[in-house]
């Protein structure tokens, strides 16, 4: 115990002759040399050395690093069209509904929505989502709805309660960056499954089935999908279910873009088709409702066969209490968001992305070198560079630095999603900046492309 | 290579004589055995078995598990008082001031905020926060200030970023149980540091040192406390930052109750009474503008010696792109709610704050059996039991269940906090709750009081 009777007590701040306390500095000196008074040092060595956790050392954003690597200078004469950021905010031309900024307005003047809300969210809000949902092949309750700080926190949540350090899931190359970036930090391995462009970019089942191993957490299927724009059929989602089923895994179903799929495509949620594989499904506000600044997320346990239990339900609880959920003033405008953002906004979000992506994989599949694959939803278009026509970049990166520094058009080379040679547009631009990129694309490649030798004939087309 | 010829194609969906697709159930066992087809099995069952992670089952709240297995049926002849959640708004006496809500809809007309903001927080945002908590002995700038979903997510990039898993942190006993939650979830171990009640809750600065080895991350300093209430003073923050100097310690200040101290007692913001110590003070809107659910926190980086230099400030920036920062909108509010939120209200709480502590000590002080220390700030207030003279009872959890059933009043055994033996009142109720919940714990003490054996004399005062 503490002598109270301790002369030189190390814990006492002198005071100096005025009376003022000595500055810090002083009282650190002030221990005279008197260690053994200060308890059990235990070899700790006194200077400093703060070091970043492996953790953090560990999560890597791809986009980041490979953005903030780029040599992106502008052309001072050409004004900046950037196609980069998957926000359909930015330009201004996609605001939210009316009705959803008043639904933010009425809970906060209701005064109901500023305590806090259960970590998983309020009831009511659960309630909401749950029957927004719900149908009569994936039935919905409040209790199989979580709320989350945006869907990365849902996928998150997904991978930290389904995956050990040392398990691995299985994530689609092209994909979403923020997988690996999540997994890797949480020292989960990722094993990239591919997408086939020639098929729409369907999934290689096969290769997807022959990367599952006995320490295979779950399948990330991300539907829409971002990058590509693409959107599974039917028959092929139920194909996915059936490998999962046969492997006994289950799957994590990104579909924050679900229902954003063109007129001539039907969207289908993945629980909908399947009575025993275990399913997450992470979605939010974000794109449908266009604000994403918002984070304001969900994920929906599809469980039909009691396979995750209680136990995997519990986790989700549990590790939703350690930063407790999203905004309450969010949740507590999702009834009406949910119920009263009319038909229209959404058709009106999807003609004007349709009309986008039509204008620009005609202008793109045009312009020899280019090979554009066409989206049938979400925001994004995938486009293939044939990169022998263009030798003077070593790839995708360069070839989407260049472009920026010509012609002040931006576009994420696809390396950030793991598939290079091919690069991201981002189709949620003004009509007339979406035209005026494809033309400025078009003059970039015309200036670069090269005949490949032997194909010259192909060149004087 | 997948052969496009295959006859038994397992990844063939097989439709049924009036072509439909046949259920998900029948291709499982279209597979026909013939597995040598599927790719490399590597020797995964083909049966279900999803568990939870071991960070989901490390992931306890104890005030949770605690709360939850309490025997809490209210006593139906009274009506509940709920001293338990340390929630400002849950009696709507404590409302949010005008402009912050106007602040909030302002955010929301200007459809400026929508979109994503950089993971860290809008940099005018930032500014902001920067410039309502720079002061000459503690600069502050954008680039120190980090914003987060709430201080839970503020304190877990703290940990997250400063810990690696076998390393350990200092936190108060008793203190806020988040810490331990946390920690424990990331495989960080806890010690706990002692609280000294009969000092008005100082830290036993030689226990605290004592328990400093060389895998000691950071200690966690809460000032003002929950639950104590206690407010440091400034010669005591001093000394503590006299050991962290000393042990070359960085530490981690939880000051979500900054200047929520009562007119006796002045607040200290820890960094501006060091210029060597490394600190990081979390924050936030919760507690001192009463919206907690809006989930707005921020870290504020203090480093003028650049011991943690970019390295630890790039690690917080990584981890804060896993979930992306808090709501938009909020942070477009931050700035009107930062300079325009009268002075008077911040006034109006305090003195509310006050009086219910006063009135609630002394209420408390005159009844035999309990110790209720005075608290100075935040909106706690400790009590303890003198657990002799209440043998019915086992502990502080079977004393604040048996007030619940018999008088409807729930106060939080501090079992929760670690510090069995005392409980937290919440000092936000309405006056007149506070006055008959005072007046039921004292029928509740009077009726299960026993003189000790020897202390006759004492009893019959």
């Amino acid at each position: 115990m503490w002598k109270a009777s301790l002369v030189m007590d190390p814990y006492m701040i002198h005071t100096n002759g005025d009376g003022n306390l000595s500055p810090v500095l002083d009282v650190h000196v002030n221990i005279n040399g008197k260690s053994s008074g200060l308890g059990k040092m235990k070899g700790r060595k006194a200077r400093w050395s703060v070091k970043p956790s492996d953790m953090s050392d560990k999560t890597f954003n791809p986009i980041r690093a490979i953005v903030d690597s780029m040599k992106v200078k502008p052309n001072p004469n050409k004004a900046m069209i950037s196609l980069s950021i998957g926000d359909p905010t930015v330009f201004g031309n996609l605001p939210t509904d009316p009705e959803v900024t008043q639904a933010m307005k009425d809970a906060l003047d209701s005064g109901k929505y500023n305590g806090y809300a259960p970590s998983i969210g309020y009831l009511s809000s659960r309630e909401e989502v749950a029957s927004y949902f719900h149908c009569p092949e994936a039935p919905l309750e409040a209790k199989d709805v979580i709320l989350t700080s945006g869907c990365s926190q849902a996928i998150e949540l997904c991978l930290a309660v389904l995956a050990n350090p040392g398990q691995n899931i299985l994530i689609p190359r092209p994909g979403f960056s923020l997988y690996k970036t999540l997994a890797e930090s949480m020292g989960i391995e990722v094993k990239l499954y591919n997408l086939l462009p020639e098929k729409s970019w369907e999934i290689d089942l096969k290769q997807l089935e022959s990367l599952i191993d006995e320490k295979t957490a779950c399948v990330i299927v991300n539907n829409p999908s971002n990058p590509c724009g693409s959107v599974f059929s039917k028959s092929h989602l139920q194909k996915i279910l059936a490998v999962a089923a046969r492997q006994c895994v289950p799957i994590l179903a990104d579909e924050i873009y679900g229902d954003m799929v063109f007129s001539d495509c039907k969207y289908e949620p993945l629980a909908t088709l399947s009575t025993n594989v275990p399913i997450l499904s992470c979605g939010g506000l974000a794109k449908r409702w266009l604000v994403p600044g918002w984070r304001l997320g969900w994920i929906l346990i599809h469980d039909r066969r009691d396979i995750f239990g209680n136990e995997i339900r519990d986790g989700l609880v549990k590790l939703s209490q350690r930063i407790l959920g999203p905004c309450t003033i969010v949740q507590g405008a999702l009834k009406s968001i949910l119920r009263r953002t009319p038909q229209e906004f959404y058709h009106n979000t999807l003609s004007f992305l349709k009309s986008n992506a039509d204008l620009c994989y005609g202008a793109l599949a045009a312009i020899p070198g280019l090979q554009p694959v066409r989206p049938s939803g979400a925001m994004y278009l995938m486009v293939g560079i044939e990169m022998e026509h263009f030798p003077e970049f070593e790839n995708d990166v360069e070839f989407t630095e260049r472009l920026v520094a010509e012609q002040s058009v931006h576009c994420l080379p696809a390396t950030c999603f793991e598939y290079p040679n091919f690069f991201r547009v981002v189709i949620t631009v003004p009509e007339v900046m979406m035209l005026e990129a494809c033309s400025r694309i078009q003059e970039f490649c015309e200036q670069h492309y090269h005949c490949t030798e032997g194909s010259q004939e192909e060149c004087d087309k």
